[in-house]
C-alpha cells in the first residue's frame, strides 16, 4: 500500500505502466500492487481496493489475453478506458554502462518491443514476470552486467539510472487500460460501451450481428475474437462502440442483438478518453 | 538437420508440438529446428527448408501473434493446416519424484495453460525459450528438483521419464498449424483460403466487408482482428473460408471485397484438415 487517496490495485510493482495508468486516470491513489491480472480483479471483487485498472489492448501486441477472460467471468463493471503512450526505458544500476550489459530482464512482451533494438545490441533476454519488478530485481541484486526495460517512473521509483529512453522498435506504442469497479459510471454524452457476445454456430452469424449496428449507424471502435475454450473454433467477439447503454439507440441495438446471439454480457458505458 | 524426407523446417527443440503437427501432416521429414517463428519464415523465403509448419491459433490462448506479423509480411503461401490435440506431460530426470520438484520450465502459453495444476501443486514456474528446449535442459543440467511440461515425444527424445500425462486445465486443448511455402497447393474440392486485410476507416465498413462473405453463402471459419501498427486503434482482420481461390464464387467475392477495403492480401488456398 502506498500514497492517499482512492485505492487502486493493478498487476505489477510500483511504476508498472499499469500504475502509470492509474495515476493519469485517478490522480494521486492508493496504490494496490498484484502479482497477476486475475488478482486485481478479486481484491476489487472483494471490496479490498475500490478499483483496478488493467491492459486491455496494445497498438503493437493485440489483445491482452488474461484480461479478456477475466472479463468473461466477472461480475464488475468497466467504469472507465485510459490510453498511455508506451516509453521504454533501459535501466541500470550506478556504475553500469551499455558496454557492460550482457542480458536484459523484462516482461515478454516488453522485450518483444524492443526486439530489433535487442539483437542489434547481441544481449540476451530474460523474461521477468514485470517490468517494474525487473528493476526492483536489479536493485536488490545489485548486478552490474545487467539492465532492465522498463517505465523512467520504475527508474525513478527505485532510484536506478535510465541510459536511454524509448528504446522501442515501433514509436506508435500504445496501450489502452480498463478501469474496472462495481459501480457504473454515469452517462456523459461522449461514452463508449463495452460488451461480449458469441454467434449461433451457422454461416453468416457474424455479419447478421454486426447489421443491428450497421443499422442504427453505431460506430464500432473495436472488434476481437477469443476462443470459447468450451468447443474448438469457436469465438466469443469482444465489441467496444460508441454509445451508452442508457441511449434509446443502444438499448434497442442490444435487444436485436440478443435474438441473434447465444451469449450477450454489457461490461459497461463509460466516458471516452479524449487521448489518441 | 535430423531424418530423411522433405524438409521442414519449425520454432523449437526436437518433440516441440510444432515437429509432431509437421509428423502428422508429412510422415518422415528432415527436420530444421528453428529459434524463432521468424526464423522458420527465413529459411523457407532462403529455400533452406521446403516448408515451415508454424502454430497460428490454440483454442485456449488465441492466436499466436508472431505468425499473423509474419503473415502479413511475408510472400510464402499457406499450403495446408494440421489440426493437433495438445497434451502436456510432467518430465523430469529419472530418479526425481512428484514430491521433489520445486520448480517447473516450460514455454510460458504451456505453463499458463497448466496455471491450476501447477498452483495446487504450489511450483515456481520458469519461462523457457521451448518446451521441448525445457526438457533438453533440464537432461544437460541434470537437475533433481525441477521438472518441464511438454510433449510426450520430447521425454522419449531425451530419454526423460513422464511424471504425469494430460497436465493442463483444459481438455479441449487444441492447436491449429499453418504449413508455409513458395508453392501453391492444388485444388481438392474441401479447401479453405486464408486472407487479411483492412478496412476502410468509416463507420460499418467491416460489417459491408463481411456482406460480400454472406450475399454468397461463404462460410467464415476464423475471424481475427490485430492491431496493423501504423496507426493506433486500426486493425487488420485475418479471416478463413471455406472455398478455393481458383472457384468463381470465392474469386467474384474477394474482387468484391476489394473496392471495400485499403489492403487485401490472399495468403492461399489449401486442403481442409479432415480433424476436429
Amino acid at each position: 500500500m502506498s500514497g492517499g487517496g482512492v485505492a487502486v490495485a493493478f498487476q505489477g510493482e510500483l511504476g508498472a505502466y499499469s500504475h502509470i495508468a492509474a495515476l493519469k486516470f485517478f490522480g494521486p491513489i492508493n496504490a494496490l500492487t498484484q502479482k497477476t491480472i486475475a488478482d486485481v480483479f478479486e481484491v476489487v471483487e472483494a471490496s479490498e481496493a475500490k478499483y483496478g485498472v488493467v491492459p486491455f489492448e496494445n497498438s503493437l501486441e493485440g489483445s491482452v489475453n488474461e484480461t479478456y477472460d477475466m472479463l468473461l467471468e466477472t461480475s464488475l463493471h468497466v467504469a472507465g478506458e485510459v490510453k498511455l503512450r508506451i516509453v521504454h526505458c533501459l535501466i541500470a544500476n550506478a556504475g553500469t554502462k551499455i558496454s557492460d550489459i550482457k542480458r536484459v530482464y523484462s516482461h515478454p512482451q516488453a522485450l518483444a518491443q524492443c526486439r530489433t533494438y535487442i539483437k542489434a545490441m547481441g544481449w540476451e533476454t530474460v523474461p521477468y514476470y514485470d517490468t517494474a519488478g525487473s528493476v526492483k530485481m536489479l536493485k536488490e541484486s545489485n548486478v552490474k552486467d545487467a539492465a532492465a526495460i522498463a517505465s523512467e517512473l520504475a527508474a525513478e521509483i527505485y532510484g536506478l539510472n535510465v541510459l536511454r529512453r524509448g528504446i522501442e522498435d515501433f514509436a506508435v506504442n500504445y496501450t489502452r487500460f480498463l478501469v474496472i469497479g462495481k459501480e457504473q459510471a454515469t452517462r456523459t454524452g461522449k461514452d463508449k460501451t463495452s460488451i461480449i457476445f458469441t454467434t449461433k454456430h451457422i454461416p453468416g452469424a457474424l455479419y447478421m450481428a454486426l447489421e443491428d449496428f450497421a443499422r442504427r449507424e453505431i460506430n464500432l471502435t473495436m472488434l476481437v475474437s477469443r476462443p470459447t475454450k468450451k468447443t474448438p473454433w469457436e469465438y466469443n467477439f469482444y465489441v467496444d462502440f460508441e454509445g451508452h447503454i442508457s441511449d434509446d439507440l443502444v438499448r434497442d441495438c442490444l435487444m436485436a442483438l440478443k435474438d441473434k446471439t447465444v451469449f450477450l454480457k454489457v461490461l459497461g458505458s463509460y466516458p471516452a478518453s479524449v487521448d489518441v
